[in-house]
């Protein structure tokens, strides 16, 4: 929430109503990979085999293999995208491509070097969706995550009062009165197991900004750029790419992007393999020579890789969650002498694991 | 600003009232990188050689050179471990260690693998300075930045209005507020070309706090951990570290760690060098083995270094920056199809360059 706007004084003051009831003394000084650690198999979501995307590269230098998995982006967000990447999972079509573009600080990218053309000529499928501008956001509806508001305070003052993880405190002498905004649109939180950004439905008695009420809801959301996540590659609008190209961030969040291309999902292992890569000395970070390019050997939907993985993710609405994001917000941990008081939306990564 | 806390509707309105003098058409359509290209020479600052840490790796596995040149924080900011740098510079005290640990999403660390007590017996200057916790922050002293704020409206809205170059825009039915906060503390800006956050002292009218004016002047001043910033490694407290172990952020800014670390600058060449290492398999991405690690040859200050290359960057209280900063929070170039209208700190990375 950002104080202007959406959610006004009520809010704010529901969460103080809450420091009085601090954690106990012993989840205080538990760090966030403690908490995750320590959280009820309850509370983790099976991550479906046929929501994965399986990615092996050729072995590195050493010939050590490199596989990335990718989870898929859940309704409601960008199933036309996703619709169009099983497809092109199914054809083989990223098979003997390659990693293309390497910009440090911003993109890894991957498809067919070669443009687009050629890949149609080549083995594109000839069913793939025309997705509109319109699906890089989709339609708040109630079932989207519970209505259930986590506020987080200061230091010892974690605050859980009722839909988003996004909220405001104030401080005794409002020095440090803490408003837990984003920069880039009105609120964030997480549905479904990623984070969102969301916008709200104007209404009338907006003319005075404080006049918002804690029942507001969003109008439409839409995934958000942190790093790991997974975008469709396109050219200029009312392109909105097919899926064909892919990216992943592997550096700050990009949030500028948000709206402006589809997210498709997530990287939750083999990040590395990505990242690590050379940065590549052309335009936009594009490797100049094929032999720079790192080949694709194949790229699979997980429920056709023999053997893989069952994963799992933190419930985005689990208590366990809750208290991960308070303690990301609010380190506690004995290194740590300043906690901040609040956290940026893409420095709460979602937990994923393989599951136990 | 937060809108809560220290900055109330007064310049909320303020940046309103400048939303009538838009940009011209030609600007309009430039991009930041082409704002940048086209500041003019008077905005550049040069940065001294020896303000310049110059870290020659160990050539890459096709024989390239690796150098990195990080740009020291200037005064008031951390200025303790700063001096120590140049005494361990002047020592060599890091010819001959190594680069110990990549964790990815997060650090790039080097020093001495075998630890503190070793590099005690080993170069380590004897007049270091212990540095107090204090030193984290630096009080704010009205020449620290011209008296001018920057708020980025929305589209074609760019505001200009008088110290920090964060602000709140309100759209017509409110339904796009946009509150340019920081999640991690009141306020944050530019300050002698670094990105810098700000408390505010407590005044007796807050009780209210839409009663804070726009005369309100920041108490204390600290640089933010964005991309490529450069800190001093340190153990528990109140141990704040001496410099001899530095690391760089090498994903998404953890802005956790501001007012828990020193910053001591950032990498303004060769940084792919750093970001694109090999991930080390540890706890907390520490190599496991030696052979992992990659040797430091040197580091020297820029001035002990033959035919270094004069940087420069682009002053943050110039016009160019005002405007490039407005472009990074309302990119209108031809991909985008819907501006974010705000950005965060860290997705302004100020301009730095080799002297023309």
């Amino acid at each position: 929430m950002t104080g202007f706007g959406h959610v006004g004084k009520s809010l704010l003051l529901a969460g103080l109503a809450l420091l009085a009831a601090p954690l106990s003394a012993e989840e205080k000084v538990l760090a966030p990979a403690e908490i995750v650690a320590a959280a009820p198999k309850a509370d983790w979501v099976a991550i479906a085999p046929s929501d994965l995307l399986v990615m092996d590269l050729a072995p590195d230098a050493q010939g050590k293999s490199r596989r990335v998995v990718i989870q898929l982006m859940p309704a409601p967000f960008s199933q036309g995208w996703v619709s169009n990447i099983r497809k092109l999972a199914a054809a083989r079509f990223w098979d003997g491509l390659s990693i293309n573009r390497v910009q440090d600080n911003y993109v890894v990218q991957w498809g067919d070097a070669d443009g687009d053309d050629k890949a149609k000529a080549r083995k594109l499928p000839t069913d793939l969706a025309e997705v509109p501008q319109k699906d890089y956001t989709a339609k708040f509806t109630p079932d989207l995550f519970r209505q259930r508001y986590t506020s987080w305070g200061k230091r010892d003052a974690i605050v859980s009062v009722g839909p988003m993880t996004v909220g405001s405190a104030l401080s005794a002498d409002h020095s440090e009165d803490r408003s837990f905004a984003d920069a880039y649109t009105v609120n964030v939180g997480f549905a479904r197991g990623f984070p969102i950004g969301m916008s709200y439905k104007p209404r009338s008695n907006y003319a005075d900004p404080r006049s918002a009420r804690d029942d507001d809801r969003p109008d439409q959301v839409w995934p958000v750029h942190c790093y790991g996540m997974v975008g469709v590659g396109r050219d200029m609008p009312p392109n909105t790419g097919t899926g064909a190209e892919l990216y992943t961030v592997i550096g700050h969040a990009p949030r500028h992007l948000d709206r402006n291309i589809a997210l498709v999902g997530r990287v939750i292992e083999g990040m590395e393999h990505l990242s690590s890569l050379p940065r590549g000395t052309g335009n936009l970070g594009f490797y100049e020579t094929a032999a720079e390019r790192t080949p694709i050997v194949s790229v699979r939907l997980g429920s056709e890789v023999p053997g893989l993985p069952a994963y799992e993710y933190l419930s985005t609405e689990s208590g366990s969650f809750a208290r991960y994001a308070d303690a990301r917000a609010n380190r506690r941990d004995a290194f740590f002498i300043q906690p901040a008081g609040g956290a940026d939306i893409c420095n709460i990564p979602v937990p994923v694991r393989r599951a136990k």
